[in-house]
């Protein structure tokens, strides 16, 4: 377990503006600091927490999270990374933290692999999901404790990788159904059914799922809700994440030799929506529905 | 509202063995008896609930039935016809039933569309959705009074014909979500991940659906429940019920002018599981998952 | 075989303006003349030649040409229907005419079904090819007599009804190949290549294909061409007569429980270009780039 | 222009029993020899031929050829890859060789990309296709000179890189025409439509296509040729090596944000063929009828 300390958190990102405008909104607080590189950061932290669009990007910052650790004498480090990339990437940047600990003395450099599910309505709500993968049960512990802060749901799913292996299957899953569920929300309405009765009836049947419940993609189709599809597809996790996540999959699913006919299906149709023409690159995923409906 | 009576159960079914298997079963109690025509049995009840399997044996029955019905003298009558047909035809047969009542005095013919959802399964944990259309309110709360007897939730989904636009919209996204789980759930397995962890994780995330979390199509996914990828897919809703259902929904959608690609797909997969060489017609439509992870 | 008459050809068209049109075309020669009815026309005729929209339109066309057959005391009657329209009513059709050959003495109705493939541009160019269906090679013979001033190819596909059916899964597989060549030629010319050396290098590649080759659907990509893209896709074979053709095909194919799985999203895209929305309904089929592309 | 040498042909593979054996074929000619190392190759010879499987191949294979022609004192090269690999790797490496020449004095370092179409059976029969990309007219008209020994067609693209595009672009449309072709052949044969006459009249028709004509995947509808199909997929063009160009194409697509959604589910056809299940990888990849018609 970790200590409660009085020691700030330190912040760092490349964009000196988001992090001015995070130091402002927590007034300057002296339990924020901002460190002046990735190597000082994870020379003085005992849990190094990153999210990174790429893995290039996690690549390039664990390089110089590695040299930072090489430093600290092998004092325990925990560095959890919560990018969703994938599997392999993943794994290699895990091995070069275990390999510092492995040449550190009394104490050890703890990977974890622990991308987040959810979104930022996840965000909102307190109700992301991390999808943990670690060396054992032990180490799982240690992150839960920080990342339970974070997430109502912290699950283990296995070795190190498998959180990534998790995040890939189910944003798939996720990915496809939303296509699904805007074909049948827009078939309902053009068959003159009201769409607010289609969504409740859905959600009490066996059609129900998160992106009929949660995220409908049908305009108005669930009344009040804080869904993008309430407020012209703003907010939300936008299509060309999306996208990148199909393709994560896809490329996944080829090298293990999987057929997956309708993810593939699916991710057409987010390219589709990201094109110039669509221009829906930046709106919540759901905005496929206007491919579908022919708004588009 | 209905009077508590006294009298029976009537039944008819052209295949006696059925009926006769029924009889028994209810130990030739005198409270349910078998009529010898649709005719007299639509002659003497005060509500008929009819299941057929295709459009054409809808309108056969119904043919005999409102034969019966004319010889009532106008003494009110609710039809509900629970069979999952075209919209089209369930509007054609509801107008007949009409039809008698504007001719009749002193009372009505009430027709009811109001197909079900759940499958065995549902029935079985009596939590079956009846979707139903009628005229308005009140007749609806007449089926409802009836139909609550069978399932958990009776839904009113608007005028005549829309229970079943509701029906076909839901199992249209159930037969599209069903493919698609099956595709992350054997990428994550053939990737490594312990199949029950990742149905357990994929059921509090986004990916979640009923094909997750009920009907889970991945052998052993889910510990002790009685779901038909545990037994071999034997029981259930059969592929070929789901492959009517897909076809059902893509004359809608052909008339309506909507893109359904997703479910045009998965409607291929259904097909191809129906094939002699596949033989999954009479299984469980989640053994899709055996054409996905290429064991069929 | 037929002997060479002075007989005029005989027309009958609901639409009075089209038989109207062709008579003033025809400078009101009296080598043409309009019939009264179609059972008139049946009765004067040797040879009757149908083509129409769908299999309800042949069903009361040949319901009105029975009558008129009936009265001819069993003069040998050649009756070609050129629609294209499912195998199985062609086959009713063919039934009917057949029963009054039985009927009568001395003589024998011959039915033939011979649906056309080629578009108006191969009515121009004289490129058409007949598609044939009919009892034995003799009787193949006698339509071929006739067809031939209206095509190139007139070719014997198998028995009565064979003709729908080959004519289906070539249609089918034209369909199909389209979307491919859009989504082929779209790539290259997004990637920078020229498009008419992208399409010179295909046609002489193992992408070739007739869209390719002569109705490429890539504007401007065969030079001078007299090719529905490089006007706009006016003229040529409209969208709704292909989604119509792509109908049959899956039809057939559900009845023979056969996997159709890239015909069956091609007819999604020709459904999505007919929505209201994309207007591209009559227009010829090749605007289906024009989705592909993203300008729809 | 070259002129004719007596310089013998150099040949060099790390497969030593492939070299081995084709200098036998040769009689051991004086006409052929073996190099020690592609350094040394490229230090010798006017004209450098390569035709790898993979960009890393391509990449390694070019970094010793550079180191050699770095030697050459700036002795004119013509370095032909004929490699199918993606358009981005086949510009860098051309990258490499001009930069060699740019360092030399006296003459120039010609890069082309060449990939080529037809297959063994192209090969065979003499037909194959080279898509070539080059600077410039005349130095196309140099490889050409060399590439017309070995195929019918030697057809400039364009630029650098072109030629690789137009070889995805040649190879995605003919995955997707194979699949459709398969489905529509199937699709007749199981309608009791002869297969040779159904593939005879489609090859006169609008449907027709390279795999309807050449490569028919439906078993003995092409009479004596010399087809995969007709031999249980031997030969050919390997299933795998298929998947291997569409993969190409889809990066490409993606990088373009091209929509090529036949192509995407094509592609979904192929791996699945390529599972250990169906053990279809290394037959020709006309075999995916298997997959269409239900045997696998």
């Amino acid at each position: 377990m970790f200590k409660k300390t009085e020691n700030p958190m330190v912040i760092y990102d490349i964009n000196k503006e988001a992090t001015g405008r995070f130091l402002k909104q927590t007034n300057n607080s002296n339990r924020v600091k901002e460190a002046a590189s990735l190597s000082k950061l994870s020379e003085e932290c005992e849990v190094i927490i990153t999210m990174l669009p790429e893995p290039q990007h996690v690549k390039a910052a664990y390089s110089e999270i590695v040299s930072g650790l090489e430093k600290k004498g092998g004092r325990r480090t925990l560095c959890i990374d919560s990018s969703t990339i994938d599997t392999f990437t993943s794994q290699q940047v895990s091995k070069q933290v275990e390999d510092v600990g492995a040449k550190g003395k009394g104490g050890a450099m703890i990977p974890i692999d622990a991308p987040v599910s959810g979104g930022i309505m996840g965000a909102e709500a307190a109700t992301l999901t991390f999808m943990v993968g670690s060396r054992n049960e032990e180490e799982f512990e240690l992150a839960k404790e920080v990342l339970q802060h974070m997430g109502k749901n912290v699950l283990r799913c296995g070795g190190l990788g498998s959180g990534q292996t998790v995040k890939i299957c189910n944003n798939m899953l996720l990915g496809a159904t939303m296509v699904a569920t805007s074909e049948a929300m827009n078939l309902g309405v053009k068959l003159g059914v009201d769409r607010k009765l289609l969504a409740k009836i859905i959600n009490v049947s066996s059609g129900r799922c998160w992106s009929s419940e949660v995220g409908n993609p049908c305009p108005n189709s669930i009344e009040g809700a804080n869904v993008p599809s309430n407020r012209e597809y703003s907010g939300g996790f936008a299509t060309k994440l999306m996208l990148k996540d199909m393709n994560l999959s896809l490329l996944a699913a080829k090298k293990a030799g999987c057929t997956t006919i309708m993810s593939a299906l699916a991710t057409q149709m987010y390219l589709h929506g990201c094109s110039e023409n669509n221009g829906l690159a930046s709106k919540d995923f759901s905005s496929v529905y206007k491919i579908i409906s022919g708004e588009k």
